[in-house]
């Protein structure tokens, strides 16, 4: 077996076996397989696609590239939840402690936000003295104490994946479905859970722009799932405008909380109580996803959620004050306003520059090295559809200077769009259940 | 402009422009493009094509990477001749006397063998004494004296080509016609000759199996020869069975001789006369393919062209003896029959095989360092449609050791295939003139 047969088969349209994905992954990962053959391969596949095998075979070789997490030692079924990234999406802060508080245990590892979205572990640490490196058998031991544990993902988890995402996207070919699919999903099973709640983004702030691209993901990602043996599920899930009003890590801890107390955005609350819903129906026996609901919003409704939350947070080292407090947690210094110049309404809020907004105001991270900022952020006074007066402010820039405050007010003029009539707005945020 | 952005383009099916293309072929030169990156975007290119423009730029800008030999000092019309690369190919050593005989000056840069094919430059070095590394001014003094000149490619001729053939070749990507008429044409091209008559072969001996693809390769490079003001015409022409009777560096020189001396295997003649009258058509005015076919003709009965390979033989070292006697030139000394099983016919002749037998035992090179024997090779008595006895020579093996030449006898009984009827054989070996 050789590369090149294997490049030129891929390139014929031929099927490839197991061994030979396995050949190409492992290949790859040791070095004994160049990059310039690794990205002629990823070309023909960008062209000639994977079938369902080939993309499990894939998945399947990345995982089993490095280490996969034995999560066996702890009870009861382990629920993942995933999302594909968004702006402002903090919901597995809110429906962690939701599903921990109905007994279920979440066992999730999370990584740092890059680009435009943010990361579920730069947030948790916006909470002072919050430490998310824990030991693997402190963290299998913290799930078994109170259902819940956040840690940062470790650097061996499908080291084959690392090495070909840094190839294709400096090849142009991140944009296929089955190599999207398979990078997302070895990283998940290497995870280890047995049970997994997928939230597959699309719109202006997400990957998939369109919902036909999202739901082709969505497809892939459970049918590799379902090859694995997981109990899957994917909502594809709307990201035309960011999720919540707070962009920024301790702006969303914030926010989060004002969910887990009841008063989060409808939205925000919508989506985390289905993506919730769903997880208790893989984790529990005998119960549909009504009746899923109900104890979701009883979790929330009795306290029992946000008490989780706070012991959580006091278990990785966190100070609850911030969290029975919310409103102590810090915001930037210099506080500007973005006004509406006109009456009328939010007509579109593109996502992905109000990330950019935030990258700016050094919430987010331009490389890896970059260190952040997790007091400043945005709030967004206005959503999409909502009316605006001439003067009104639409956006609360929390930043840490006037000149990075006033960078993000340039972008933040480019992401809004007003219209000076009343447009009906698709209050739907889930899309389909796959 | 970036690399990336020109890959993302080309894997849209966009057409690149002139200063893109060039972006691409210098930055790949260079070296500020990677590997990776050029291997990504020539698979795009491989199953989008690039159309006639995108292909001349290309051609063009490989051709300005290094070396555009100037032959201005040349007077006339200089002619030069290519052939996509067969078995027993020893045309210009027959049309090359025959066309400077006729008083066309014929400058030529030739290539050494590698894999199953030969290359005209170590055929003539199978001539003892025969010097082919000539200095560019010696070469064109040498031409301007007796109208002909054969010399090895200067290593600075297209070097984006050589870099990016190179890569090609273990990315599975060398198989595109595009990519195939940029890089033949623009070696071509930088060797400074008016007008080019091509020979594209076409078969199981060819890179071109069938006649379709032969036949748009072909028009691929005249299309790009036309473009880039030349007079240019190509022949498709057969390369089903090995071209003449000889395989072999100096068996391919006996045969040559016997050619100028009218006593020539017909197809060789054939493909030989009719490359040399296409090279008379473009070099002289007011003269059609038929006067020319006469002129050359004459220029073989009449002895000149022997004479003029005496000539150009003894001006560049080589020992004419050889030429005046040909049965002189070293045969290997291990002579073995590869002899027919039963009465019947000759079926069909693998090309290929028969260039792998003469590899196998020394004739050709595996690598581009190893070092060839010349006085080894093949003759095939029997050629396609001709009637075998039981116990008969099919071919007659030269070779230096008895356990090479069985390395080839094997081979052969792969390559021959024999049938009990008579069968009607395609006689013409030239199947267009584009």
């Amino acid at each position: 077996m050789t590369m090149y047969d294997l490049i030129e088969k891929k390139k014929r349209g031929i099927e490839l076996s197991k061994e030979e994905i396995e050949f190409i992954v492992y290949g790859y990962t040791d070095g004994s397989i160049p990059d310039y053959q690794m990205s002629s391969f990823l070309m023909a596949v960008w062209f000639n696609g994977m079938n369902k095998e080939e993309t499990y075979h894939l998945t399947m070789s990345m995982m089993n590239s490095g280490e996969v997490l034995d999560l066996s030692k702890i009870n009861g079924i382990k629920v993942d939840k995933h999302s594909t990234g968004g702006v402002g999406d903090k919901t597995t802060l809110i429906l962690g402690p939701i599903v921990a508080a109905l007994g279920i245990p979440v066992a999730k590892l999370s990584g740092r936000g890059l680009g435009h979205t943010g990361g579920t572990i730069d947030k948790l640490e916006s909470i002072p003295g919050f430490n998310t490196s824990v030991e693997t058998e402190d963290f299998i031991g913290q799930v078994n104490d109170i259902n819940i544990a956040v840690a940062g993902q470790t650097s061996n988890l499908a080291p084959a994946d690392k090495k070909i995402y840094a190839l294709r996207d400096v090849t142009a070919t991140v944009d296929n479905i089955s190599l999207i699919a398979s990078s997302i999903m070895s990283k998940k099973l290497a995870s280890g859970a047995d049970a997994i709640v997928l939230d597959v983004k699309c719109g202006s702030g997400a990957f998939m722009k369109n919902e036909d691209d999202a739901l082709a993901l969505a497809k892939e990602m459970v049918d590799i799932g379902k090859s694995a043996g997981k109990d899957i599920v994917a909502l594809v899930t709307d990201m035309d405008e960011p999720l919540g009003r707070y962009v920024g890590n301790s702006l969303e801890v914030y926010e989060a909380v004002l969910c887990l107390m009841g008063q989060g955005d409808k939205k925000l609350m919508d989506i985390s109580k289905a993506l919730a819903a769903h997880m208790v129906v893989n984790a529990k026996e005998n119960i549909d996803i009504k009746e899923a609901y109900i104890q979701v919003e009883e979790a929330i409704e009795s306290g029992a959620a946000l008490k989780k939350m706070v012991e959580f947070v006091a278990r990785q080292g966190g100070d609850v004050g911030y969290i029975l407090n919310p409103e102590l947690l810090p915001k930037g210094d210099v506080v500007i306003e973005y006004k509406a110049k006109t009456d009328g309404y939010v007509k579109a809020i593109q996502a992905e520059t109000v990330g950019k907004a935030c990258l700016v105001l050094g919430g987010g991270r331009r490389t890896k090295e970059d260190v952040i900022n997790s007091s400043v952020g945005l709030f967004l006074n206005k959503k999409k559809g909502e009316k605006v007066k001439a003067g009104e402010a639409v956006v609360t820039i929390y930043a840490e200077s006037e000149a990075k405050a006033k960078e993000a007010l340039a972008l933040l003029d480019d992401a809004y769009e007003f219209i000076a009539e009343e447009i009906v707005i698709d209050g739907d945020i889930i899309k389909y259940v796959v």
